[in-house]
C-alpha cells in the first residue's frame, strides 16, 4: 500500500482530456408524443405551406372588399347571404359583387372574396347581412403560406424540442421526429461493504447509494442509465460486469479506485483497456479513473468515481456531467452560468495541494462551508452550490469573496 | 350568431375561480430508480444511523491516540500490526496499546482504537509500522450517527426529488418512495377541419397541432398528459370523449369554444356539467372555457381552449400551467420569477378593451413585439419571452419599458 496514483494530473487537463473523447452519436425516429426534451438530429424544412390555404382569421363574412367601402353604421350595406362555411368545409359558392358568404374562423376564402369582415361589423336581416363597416383588402385573411413556405427551414438540428417546437413539426403532419439517441450509461457500484436497499443492515455494511445517485444525474444530463448489480470488489467480478455491458457507450463505476481500496478497476483497466486518468489534485475526488475498453467493448469510454457519494456526484458533476451533455446534445440548454458572488460566512482553511471544491448553504446572502467530511450524505442534500478553491490557496478569510456555482443535479 | 359568451371575466377573476378548484392529490409508491424529479408525499426519518457504525474516514491505520503522541518523522512510533481490515469487513481483534490495525475507508473502526493515522504519515517496516507523526483522539473517525441520528427528518414532504436526495433516501436503504401521483389529463383536440398527422393534406384542413403542444406542455407541468383521437365539433362525438375520460383527473379541449364556431363544449356543459368561466377579457384567447362535469365523471375540471395553437397555448401558460403545477406539488420548483425588463424596439398598438399578452423576441436587449396573427404557429417557436398590457392603454411607443416574462413551456 501507499500512494500508487501514477501520476495526479490537474483538474484542467482532465478535463480537456474528457472533453476530446470520441463518441459517435446516434440518431433516431420518435413518435411525436414522445420527441418532448429530445434534440432534434437533423433540419427539417416545411413540406407544406401554413396555413395550408387562403383562410378567415376571423369569424365573419367573405365579402369582395369594394362593397363594403361605403358601408358605415348609419348607412349600411346590404349583401346577399349565399351560404354559412365552417372550418374543415368548402364553399359551393362564389362570392360575387352583392353577394357574401359567412365563414367562421380557419375557414377556407371562398372563391371571389378578398376580404372578412368580422361578425361584429355585421348584422343579420332575413336572408341578407347588413354590412356596419368597411374593410380594407385582405383583411382578416391569412393567405397560403403567410406563416410559413414550404421548403423554409422549419428547426434545425439541434434544437431542444419544447412544446412550441412540437406544435411547428405538427403543423407539417410530420409524426415521426428524428433525433438523437440517449447515450446509453451503465451505472455500477462497487465494494464489499456495499448492500442493495432493503436487506437487513449488518455491522460494517452500507445501503447502495452511488447507482442511484448516479443513475438520476445521469438522467439529469440527457441520457439512458442503465442500472448494474452491485459489483464485488475484486478482478473477476468487475472484469466480467465490465464485459457485461459492452453494448452501454459509457460505464460508470464507483468504489474501488483509491490506491488504498485495493484498485481494482486500475488492475482490469490494464488488462482490458487503456488509463487515462489516474488520479486527479481535487478534493473530493482524488482517486479518480478515467479509461477507454479495448478490448471486448472496443472505445467504450469507463469512469471510476471514488466510493464516497458526495465525492463521486461532484466528480461527477465537474467532470462527466460536462460531457454527457455534450454527447446528448443537451450542451448549450439551460448552461447559463448562474453563478453568483458572496462573501463567506467564516474563515476557511483549504486542502493542502489540491484544488477543493467547497459545499456551501447560502444564507442571509452570505455563503456558509458545510464542514461535513465526503461521507456525509446530507452534505450535498443541504447545499445550494459549491465555490471552488484553487490549490495553492492557504485560508480564506471571513468576509472573502466567492464565486458559488450551482449543481447541475440540484 | 354574434357574441353570444355569457359573461366575459376578467382575467385576474378566472385566476381566482381556477386556483379553488378543488383536487384531491393522490399518493403511490415509486421504485427509487423512478423517483427523479417527483415530488415526496410525506417527511422521511432516519430508520438507521448515518453511518451505520463507527467508521474510517481515510485509507490508514487505526491506533490509540496516545500510541502516537510522541511519534515525529524523525523518531517514529513502531506498532505491531495486527491484521488489514477492508470496508465491509470487521476486525477480528483489538487494538491494545502498541498494536493496530490497517483500515480502509468505510472499513468499521477496530474495538480498543481511537484514531485513525492515514497512511500517507505511516510506513511498513517488517510486521510493524512505523508512525511518522501524532494523531489527535478521533482523528479520521467518522462516528456512528455522526451524520444523520436515527430519527431524524430526512426530507419534507413536498420536496422535489434531485439526485442528492435520493442519495439521502438510498443512504436509509429506503427502496420504494412515497410520491404524489401525477394528475391524469386528458388532452382532446377538436373540429371538423383538423385531421391525424401524416394523413394526406386536403383542401381545407389544417393538421392537428394542438393535442400535440398540449400534450406536452402537461408534461412540462409535471402531470400525466392521456392523447386522444381528434374529435369532430358536434354535440355527440364530443359528450362521448369526455364521458369516455371519466376516469381522467382533468380534460382540455380545444377549439369549439368561440361562439362563431358553433360552441359544442359550451353546450355539451349545459348538459352534464357547469359552466364556471366562457369568455376572458384577454387577447389571445378570449373565448376559453372553465367547467366542472356534474354527471358521470363528477367533479373533473374541464378546461376548453381556443383552436388556434398559439392562443391556446398562452391561455395554457397564463391560466392553466400555475394550477397543474400545484396539483402535481411542482409549485415552488424551478418559478423563480426570471422577468427581465427591456426598451420595446417598435411603437406597439394593442388591442382594445382586453388585456394583451404580446409573444416578443428579444435581440440586441429590445423586446421586438412579434406582429402574427394568432393563427401561426411560428409566433411561439420564434419568441422568448411575452409581455402584458394593461387593457386601456392605447398605445405603447418605441422604447417603453416592457417586462418580458418567460414561457414555461419554452
Amino acid at each position: 500500500m501507499g500512494n500508487e496514483f501514477l501520476n495526479i494530473m490537474n483538474p484542467e487537463d482532465v478535463k480537456k482530456i474528457i472533453s476530446t473523447l470520441p463518441f459517435n452519436k446516434k440518431v433516431e425516429k420518435l413518435a411525436i408524443e414522445n420527441a418532448y426534451q429530445r434534440v432534434l438530429s437533423e433540419n427539417i424544412y416545411a413540406t407544406i405551406n401554413l396555413p395550408p390555404f387562403k383562410r378567415a382569421a376571423m369569424d365573419g363574412y367573405a365579402v369582395k372588399a369594394k362593397d363594403t367601402f361605403r358601408a358605415s353604421e348609419d348607412k349600411p350595406t346590404s349583401l346577399k347571404l349565399l351560404e354559412v362555411t365552417m372550418a374543415g368545409e368548402v364553399s359551393q359558392n362564389k362570392v360575387e359583387e352583392g353577394t357574401c358568404i359567412e365563414v367562421s374562423t380557419g375557414a377556407p376564402i371562398p372563391e371571389g372574396a378578398d376580404a372578412v369582415i368580422m361578425i361584429e361589423f355585421a348584422e343579420k336581416k332575413d336572408e341578407d347581412i347588413l354590412i356596419l363597416d368597411s374593410v380594407t383588402l385582405g383583411a382578416n385573411i391569412a393567405g397560403e403560406g403567410s406563416d410559413v413556405k414550404k421548403g423554409e427551414l422549419l428547426l434545425s438540428e439541434g434544437e431542444f424540442i419544447t412544446p412550441d417546437k412540437i406544435g411547428v413539426l405538427s403543423a407539417i403532419g410530420l409524426s415521426k421526429i428524428p433525433v438523437y439517441v440517449k447515450p446509453q450509461v451503465a451505472v455500477i457500484s462497487t465494494g464489499n461493504e456495499i448492500i442493495k436497499l432493503d436487506e437487513k443492515m449488518e455491522y460494517g455494511k452500507i445501503y447502495d447509494i452511488n447507482s442511484y445517485t448516479l443513475y438520476n444525474a445521469v438522467k439529469s444530463c440527457g441520457c439512458q442509465p442503465i442500472h448494474s448489480e452491485i459489483v464485488k470488489d475484486d478482478f473477476e467480478s468487475l472484469k466480467n460486469k465490465i464485459i457485461e455491458f459492452k453494448d452501454a457507450d459509457i460505464i460508470i463505476t464507483s468504489g474501488g479506485t483509491s490506491a488504498g481500496a485495493g484498485d481494482v478497476l486500475r488492475m482490469v483497466l490494464d488488462e482490458i483497456g487503456e488509463v487515462l486518468v489516474h488520479g486527479i489534485a481535487v478534493k473530493p475526488g482524488k482517486p479518480t479513473i478515467v479509461g477507454l475498453i479495448k478490448d471486448e467493448n472496443e472505445g467504450q469510454i469507463i469512469f471510476g468515481l471514488p466510493g464516497y457519494p458526495v465525492s463521486a456526484l461532484m466528480i461527477f458533476h465537474v467532470f462527466i456531467a460536462p460531457f454527457l451533455r455534450k454527447i446528448s446534445s443537451l450542451n448549450g440548454v439551460d448552461e447559463e452560468n448562474n453563478t453568483i458572488k458572496l462573501k463567506l460566512s467564516r474563515r476557511f482553511r483549504p486542502a493542502r495541494g489540491r484544488k477543493q471544491y467547497v459545499l456551501v448553504k447560502i444564507q442571509e446572502n452570505q455563503a456558509h462551508p458545510i464542514l461535513k467530511d465526503s461521507g456525509a450524505i446530507t452534505a450535498l442534500s443541504e447545499a445550494d452550490g459549491y465555490f471552488e478553491v484553487p490549490k495553492n490557496v492557504e485560508i480564506l478569510e471571513e468576509g472573502s469573496n466567492v464565486t458559488v456555482m450551482p449543481l447541475y443535479f440540484k
